[in-house]
């Protein structure tokens, strides 16, 4: 392993993510997952300042156990003109019991003068006091040093001397902070050098994606010398986000080869990723870097009929790496090999016969044309191509009708009711079920009508709909485009269905849904 | 202004996101806002691969009045053993009429081998014929030297020869394609210096984001002497998507001081932004540099009385520069100065009145908790507003009771039919409509309903209808939200409505929208 710190402040400045809240629990899930991840450091919050924050670091004593990580507590430097043994908020660092102590202090003139009001040499005080008095209590002590980027600018003499201070009263690292974000690689990577080379510290590196070079500035910084990067899991934080670590982590392993994590633990990256989006409740970004859900999937149909020869040609990485895996995707920008490909992944050997092939395709493209999009609803391709590949098969049922009805009175809400006429496993069964709006309540008649035949269909669940009106020239007289996204409890699908009328639109994505769900539990016609 | 290019391929590249599917009328709506925004070329498509983009091109000679942008049409090198002149595909690029055309070519050594299956040599007169062909056909020629800087890798010399054969023939840019993503700003760097130094090319760069690095690598590759910058809007593309246009543009232009746009066109970035994640219902991305919702959001706590103070110490640029806001997520502050100026706006005077200040606050922020998001419309702000600077006014009408029923037989069509009962004019009126769909009915129920009452709402037209499922909080149903635009023959508003049920947060929007309709005419309540 590189001695370079991997250091996550997910549960610190990631929090400050706007519409983030974490409980403790939360904040003890994410840390153990972190743990299993491998990072080096885990800044668990700032114990004192926050009550939620010092429960946390209460709790992580009985109830982490941690493997890997070092746990961290956040707080500032003592206040001006005391002493950091007597102030409040440093003691509540010692009380956490955590090993690391990361201190935040100012290495900015300005900032020293107008938010701090103090003088630069108590500033400089602050910080040698509240080092040593908690290096003398046992602690390893990491200083930030905030707005440094900035600061440097300001008056580089003044903050290359907080980082001296910090060192020479005992500090481990003294990570620099572009708290604004507004830094580009070429200026972090001349200010990490000169830090390095004017000063004995150990240089950390701590960014933000203000610029969008959240993850650049921190690799200009690891190659200017930094030996400690900071980062937020999925790139949480304030404003535009801090860097995201994952991202990072990757760069350097993979690109790199600097071996910062077990390759094991690197293959669960993406696993736990998402994994924390589940905690945070922020829904995952698709497109991120390595652990995004498209991050390895390809659309062009141009791509496809080479990825057949050579995947390596076409992915940066092997997405294996960080647990992910290449995808392809069925667009009208599809060629033959791409379903091809895709008919592979549905465990179709279609290669063998061009004209079913051909068939798809045409297929394929005339419905694109008509709105449908199969890149986001591989349940329903999957049905398609199950109806080219085995002919004309026997239907798990027969739609006869159905109706919904939506009705309000003055300012009461409205409510929908279904009605679905059906023949399933040789009976006709009339249902009717209601719900808050006409697709819930399609959705609940149309399963209350299969439960006879299909009693499986039980414990399927509609957990996304969404809605797009094509080429609304008209308004309504346009054509709508209905996604579902259906679960059985363990896995989900999408399916799709396009018509004039939303309700229809609906039905039909609705019905494929259900569909789909007998496919894949393999039941049988009845 | 800068002569470097601007050249955005939202249209071609973004397009290859995965879920996103655009229409002509989107591709169209999308090219009239990068022309706003003052971009230098618009990439539009692939003609004659994909019928779409034919029709594209067709359209936007009649349809689009482009005042900065030139456009641009995408296609490949001729096939291996033709004639450029002889190739359909080149042909369709000819037929397309746009000023210039991008070309993607090979350069790299497998590539050539593998999935193009020819000959070096013969790659190179692809190249060489092609543009030849092109040029003489009286078209300025930019070429795309796909999978560049991997191909570098694999074969300087090689990679190199492509770039001088398309130079040679006439192509006026060779843009260096980082195709699969994957690499990091110094050796973005160091390859496009080469390029620079070793050929005559004005070179250009396009990337991908699969490091997370595409805005630095973009950067990186100007600062070696790049004079042309590939990238979409919000990123959009394949995998992790294209390079952030609009953020290199505003690095470039605010930290780097390069005129890529005009200042007063680089103020409309935020709403241009969002304006396009409307028209391809990619929510926006809150977190995206410079343009992003949160981009300028500050958590209060530590720092709120010192930005108050000196805001520029705690952001990286002024937010005013790309049409964005500075935003205190605790304090009201910015929420009132918005209220107040968007009353001025609507000719209400509301800085003498705090009180009705705060109350129309706390009634937006209460709405907008719920789902609302009255910047997307303005005619139901106003309507509030209404209501609450005159008190309770008289409504136009009442409504008693509305239904709407969707049913279908078999095979067929499904069919609308609302019925609507309302009291306007003294009168109640009871009315049924039939539409394609229930909210097509219910417009057709309600205004034929309002017809004796309100004849003057015989020409409105509802002329767009857009629905977005709102993420659910945790534990919370779904919430559907519906914006509606109405016509007038000369001018249209756009009305919200949010509810849990689709038609009743539709019915919402069409009363808001047929009411503001009385209004604006200056209709007397009868």
């Amino acid at each position: 392993m590189s001695d370079l710190h991997v250091y996550d402040t997910t549960l610190r400045d990631g929090a400050q993510q706007e519409g983030l809240n974490l409980s403790v629990a939360d904040k003890l899930a994410i840390a153990a997952h972190l743990d299993e991840l491998g990072v080096g450091f885990i800044e668990g919050g700032w114990p004192g300042a926050n009550p939620k924050d010092t429960e946390f670091f209460a709790r992580a004593r009985t109830e982490l156990r941690l493997r890997n990580a070092t746990l961290a507590a956040f707080g500032a430097t003592r206040r001006a003109g005391g002493r950091a043994a007597d102030d409040p908020l440093v003691r509540a660092l010692v009380d956490s019991q955590a090993p690391v102590v990361t201190l935040v202090a100012k290495s900015h003139v300005r900032h020293v003068e107008s938010a701090l009001r103090t003088t630069l040499e108590e500033n400089l005080e602050m910080v040698r006091d509240t080092v040593s008095f908690l290096t003398a209590e046992g602690r390893r002590v990491f200083l930030d040093a905030e707005h440094f980027f900035d600061g440097y600018a300001a008056d580089r003499a003044y903050a290359l001397e907080v980082v001296s201070a910090a060192m020479e009263s005992g500090a481990e690292v003294v990570a620099l902070c572009d708290t604004n974000g507004g830094m580009l690689p070429g200026q972090v990577a001349d200010v990490v050098a000169d830090a390095v080379a004017a000063t004995s510290a150990r240089v950390g590196i701590h960014c933000h994606n203000d610029t969008g070079c959240a993850v650049a500035n921190s690799m200009a910084a690891v190659d200017a010398g930094a030996t400690h990067v900071q980062g937020t899991i999925n790139g949480y934080g304030e404003r535009t986000g801090n860097a995201d670590l994952l991202t990072v982590v990757s760069n350097l392993q993979i690109k790199r080869g600097l071996p910062l994590l077990e390759t094991e633990r690197l293959r669960e990256a993406t696993r736990i990723a998402h994994s924390i989006s589940e905690v945070t409740n922020v829904p995952p970004y698709s497109r991120q870097p390595y652990v995004g859900a498209s991050a390895f999937a390809h659309k062009a149909g141009l791509h496809a009929s080479a990825i057949k020869v050579d995947p390596d040609l076409y992915q940066h990485a092997d997405p294996g790496l960080v647990g992910n895996d290449m995808r392809m995707l069925v667009s009208d920008m599809a060629g033959r090999a791409s379903i091809e490909l895709k008919g592979r992944e549905l465990g179709y050997d279609l290669s063998g016969d061009p004209e079913l092939l051909a068939r798809v395709l045409a297929k394929v493209k005339d419905l694109e044309l008509r709105g449908y999009t199969f890149d986001a609803a591989d349940a329903s391709f999957d049905l398609l191509l199950r109806r080219e590949v085995e002919g004309t098969t026997q239907a798990f049922f027969d739609v006869e009708s159905w109706r919904v009805i939506t009705d309000a009175r003055g300012a009461e809400d409205a409510l929908s009711e279904a009605t679905v006429k059906v023949r399933a496993g040789g009976q006709r069964v009339v249902a009717t079920g209601e719900g808050n709006g006409p697709v819930n309540a399609l959705d609940h008649a149309l399963r209350q009508a299969l439960a006879p035949a299909y009693p499986e269909l039980d414990k399927l669940e509609l957990i996304d709909f969404r809605v797009r009106i094509l080429d609304a020239a008209h308004g309504t007289d346009a054509v709508t485009r209905v996604l579902i996204e259906t679960s059985d409890g363990s896995t989900s699908w999408e399916t799709i269905g396009v018509a004039g009328n939303i309700i229809e639109a609906s039905w039909e994505a609705l019905v494929d849904g259900v569909t789909y769900g007998l496919v894949r539990a393999g039941v049988p016609v009845r």
